[in-house]
């Protein structure tokens, strides 16, 4: 995104990714949000898009994996670490073993939508080339409140 | 891709795909290629570039499927149809469920990385919101010797 801070220790990554998902829901998309760390450095940051980008591919994941692989040059995250505010869905689960992802961490399960401990479960499959380490359920109910606010505000 | 053909009627979809794939080869990528149709018309074409866009999501399906969202300014594929030489990864099977694709024609199966036929079957999930048609094995013999001869040169 063009708003990535600069390269300093950030002590709460988990934290940048709530405001990307924040700024998802205020231009009225489905509130999630990631961020792609190295050594304490953010190296992408993303958010929820595919209506603005009419893009179905544009989850946040997707994007903070791209951009990650941009400002470094290389099509592999080796020793980075996604933290983002939902679980991921088949698609962004995919793509974080092809991006060798290290270790990722989520907030609020997602178990109508979820790829990685629900459904396909992505990464526990014989067929699976690089699986992250997984770190789920991160400041969870803060997460689902903001996804059931999202979703009770357009109904309203 | 640049190099789109005008929107007339097409009568080898699958056609146009393995060309991209070779194009793929040419270009030191694994040979994948990948066209989404709507009525006889191509509205997107794709081939597999990781390594020269530097981005683990650039598969030949996940172009085709931007490209064809661009070219209609909408992020679902209602209606269209996804040729693809290779059988989707678990990623690809992810974004054709989230573009809303009606039908998937495949080549070759891939026993290694698929996604749909084996692994974790992204279609066949209780989480899984939309699934496409599925029809696998057209040119299988083709796709998979263009597929070997790929790695076997890489090797000599």
């Amino acid at each position: 995104m063009s708003d990535r801070p600069p390269l300093d220790a950030l002590p709460d990554p988990m934290g940048l990714a709530f405001a990307e998902a924040r700024a998802a829901a205020e231009a009225g998309e489905v509130p999630v949000g990631a961020v792609v760390m190295r050594g304490g450095a953010v190296l992408g940051l993303g958010r929820n898009r595919p209506r603005a980008l009419r893009d179905p591919t544009a989850h946040a994941e997707m994007l903070a994996i791209r951009a990650a692989c941009a400002a470094l040059g290389q099509e592999r995250l080796e020793g980075c670490d996604l933290y983002v505010t939902l679980e991921p869905c088949p698609m962004c689960a995919g793509a974080i073993s092809h991006a060798r992802i290290r270790r990722l961490y989520f907030a609020a399960h997602d178990p109508k939508g979820g790829g990685v401990e629900q459904g396909p479960r992505v990464f526990n499959q014989p067929t699976c080339h690089h699986a992250p380490e997984v770190y789920g359920g991160l400041r969870e109910a803060e997460a689902a409140e903001m996804l059931r606010a999202f979703f009770r505000d357009r109904r309203a």
